[in-house]
């Protein structure tokens, strides 16, 4: 079923096929056309609310536009289509047209790169290019990118939640289908630090991570050698890298004991054990009796990993009751929080609470008769009506450094020519700020060239890169966005050029 | 990135490899075992929840084993792995194994098939087979069958709630990359009557089905040619198969009159416009408007396509308050519901408010010494110990034909040969249900065999069949378990031999 043509260039909407031939039919399928990759709100999780995204995904559309072609099958699949009345959908000197000239070696991409934090109703990828291959670029560039989007944010949430100790991503099991790959890329670039998942680590260059199952424990004691068989034959094969799995049978009258008896014998052999897993139960609680065992076994530097339904607010909690608890039981509470490791699946892998972001793909101009003219689309919502016209984006720090606004102007502005700039808020005509030119320190432009005519122009970052991209900028996020509930308001503002056109385009129209 | 290295045998966990190693080095990678795919309960939405699913995934689960094997790459790839000390983690002897005995040859699947409707607790697939290849099966089974069985229950949902008219499954932009492929077969399985997806439609067999989006809409505005120019271009192309996009700039005062006023120039011409879809606004409230405006121009045929974050719960209330309203503007709310169509994207496609079927994959037995011996997992809640041992499952229908519990036995037990049967609740062993003879029309076994050491012993059903099984079982469904909010719970027992088993392993370990 995910075979070559189900991933190609047929993995698109239907209508774009439909639409495509009517601009050939009409001569306009070369009209060069801007396009804008943008989402509306953050994801929220119903409980909470995201503050900031993490941008991800540029790579994976720029393969898939490298390797996405109509071939015959495809061809020949389109030709097969047929309307209500039994005659064919697509003519003949289309389908040619696109097997010839069907592919996005006239496109143009301007793009906030991966890793960067990013805003709603910023454009985080422009699309230039002829109309009819910009048009069927929108529902796998969309597909492509959303879904990374979604993933590397609430990866970026729960290593925050987790104070930045190390994140397992493990949710293969429980993702959809092969798409999980795609959810594991931007688990990594957001704040996983490793996966479970082989194939996709290969493909990325990771070392994979896991422990072992209960299934495994569940078959040694069927066999009659008990927990404690499962674990000595584990620790024997694997002494250097032995993580147990202590509550299939319970975790502090059986788990804990019999791991601590086979790390006893690690240790004497000269090995080092590396730790235990807790997958169910009071996480809290649990690790909390956990270091007290270890710690008073010798085994204090071994890693505690959670792991079942963990998601950013469930660690948030097992935190504040670790602080609260740890110390009536001798226990350091910060000690035991930097030997957390948490295996993070389902909730990851699926944006739990919020399971995609509402990008959108947006025509905002057309250009006849030698110049870009503006395009708009009217929605009963202020908040909906879009943007119109070429734009870039500005990041502004302010004297302490940390990000204060992200700006979108039309692009020939240059802000920092005036002496102050006027931010319209997106939506309320009420809402504008003046920013002073002593008020802020830089101001950074967020677009940069990554296809000109198909052709990439853009050095792709690695992953490590693009988490270091995101390391930084999430240093200039004021703590009040980075808050795991109720975050404050990042402005996103439109420069007053901006806000003017668009008035003026909605007034033409009413 | 996905290549055919990260959707092959390496689309898995990584410790399903670190153990199947323990037990090639042990001698047990070929031991027979049982495992069982399962889930624990019904996916909860938030605001409702589901009180069945439809069963979904196995034929994609399949061919997946039939073309997944360890190649030099995957061979590899592991042999390159190191461990905390740098020492290689897997061993020539066992990649030699791997290499040339690493496949599902030997693998016995017993399953319910596809488009059946399916409970919580139930095996749905048993896997029986040697230990090493049926523990490396787990992540990509779960990975293969989780996701297709809450996006089929979903489906089936919608369509219950839009009373059986045609869903066009519209997700591809929202959905987790190449994931969506899945998620759109399992739609068409369990309620979507067609998908906008082009590619998956090829592979499946289906016509995709589409309309036109904003942006042509707005292409025609910003050239000048209004809204209308945009209409009858598209018409003029699509004559027969016109369904046109009225809310770009406003519905009831701009998109409504400029579609009749193009539907009349095809009808003229001999042609019948297909209909109009509605994308944003009070989707209830504008098509009454809409079928009103229709109506009055002899367009009362027309179909009405509603789209925009739709879902059961959305749709339940649409149609609720069109039946509430309908009449007072003169229009039949019955006639109107069964011209709707839904167009559903994100919320079908993603499962919004609850994005993963919390489906297992549990060692039930292993064999040894010449006889089957049940493996048991122990658990803090009753409700997730483990039923241990080889099994069967039987659904009872009563007089009125209605499905009125499934019962999981021990294998060699036959329910009908008693005159009573004994049902345990699965957990609350205060709940007993005594089934006599004359309470029951008809007992069905569910599993059916589909692989015998490897190789297909069943004839695969194509999407229409399993259908028409959904809509049978749907049918013989209790119409209190087909409620979108609260619905009754379905029974699934336990018979009185499993039940006494189970307490005898769990007594054992205390």
């Amino acid at each position: 079923m995910n075979n070559k043509v189900s991933q190609g260039i047929m993995l698109t909407d239907q209508y774009q096929f439909t639409m495509t031939q009517l601009y050939y039919k009409m001569g306009l399928h070369y009209t060069p056309v801007q396009f804008e990759h943008f989402f509306r709100s953050y994801p929220d999780y119903g409980s909470h609310k995201a503050g900031y995204c993490i941008n991800a995904g540029l790579e994976c559309l720029l393969n898939w536009m490298d390797n996405s072609i109509f071939g015959d099958e495809e061809i020949n699949y389109l030709k097969s289509q047929t309307g209500n009345m039994g005659t064919r959908v697509f003519s003949n000197d289309f389908l040619d047209w696109l097997r010839n000239h069907g592919n996005f070696n006239s496109i143009d991409i301007y793009s906030i790169p991966e890793g960067r934090v990013v805003h709603p109703g910023v454009p985080l990828n422009i699309v230039q290019g002829p109309l009819g291959m910009s048009q069927i670029l929108e529902s796998s560039l969309l597909n492509k990118l959303n879904y990374q989007i979604l993933i590397a944010t609430k990866a970026a949430r729960i290593k925050e939640a987790a104070r930045g100790q190390p994140i397992l991503e493990f949710g293969l099991r429980r993702g959809h289908d092969t798409g999980v790959n795609a959810g594991v890329r931007a688990a990594l670039i957001g704040g996983a630090d490793f996966t479970s998942n082989a194939g996709i680590s290969h493909v990325l260059g990771y070392l994979p991570k896991g422990t072992h199952a209960h299934s495994m424990v569940q078959l040694f004691i069927t066999l009659g050698e008990g927990e404690i068989g499962a674990f000595r034959s584990y620790a024997d094969l694997y002494p250097d890298d032995c993580l147990l799995l202590v509550d299939t049978i319970n975790t502090l009258e059986s788990g804990v004991p019999n791991a601590i008896k086979v790390f006893e014998g690690l240790k004497r052999k000269g090995h080092k054990p590396v730790g235990i897993r807790l997958d169910s139960g009071d996480l809290a609680y649990l690790s909390i009796q956990c270091a007290r065992m270890l710690d008073k076994a010798g085994f204090s530097d071994t890693k505690i990993v959670l792991s079942n339904q963990l998601d950013e607010l469930v660690i948030l909690q097992i935190l504040a009751q670790i602080e609260q608890e740890a110390p009536k039981y001798g226990i350091d509470a910060d000690i035991l929080i930097k030997r957390l490791v948490y295996g993070v699946g389902t909730r990851l892998i699926t944006s739990g609470g919020s399971s995609a972001l509402d990008g959108v793909y947006k025509l905002t101009s057309v250009f006849e008769n030698g110049s870009w003219v503006p395009a708009i689309k009217l929605s009963d919502s202020t908040a909906k009506t879009l943007n119109p016209g070429r734009k870039s984006v500005w990041r502004f720090y302010d004297n302490r450094g940390k990000s204060t606004a992200d700006l979108i102007t039309l692009e020939d502005e240059n802000p920092l020519e005036a002496t102050s700039i006027v931010m319209h808020h997106p939506s309320d005509h009420t809402k504008i700020r003046v920013l002073k030119r002593e008020d802020f320190s830089r101001a950074e432009p967020l677009l940069v060239d990554v296809l000109n005519g198909g052709k990439l122009v853009y050095d792709l970052p690695t992953i490590d890169t693009m988490r270091e991209w995101k390391q930084r900028d999430m240093k200039m996020l004021d703590s009040g966005v980075k808050r795991i509930m109720n975050p404050h308001i990042y402005h996103v503002s439109l420069s007053d050029k901006l806000w003017n056109m668009r008035e003026r385009l909605i007034n033409s129209y009413k």
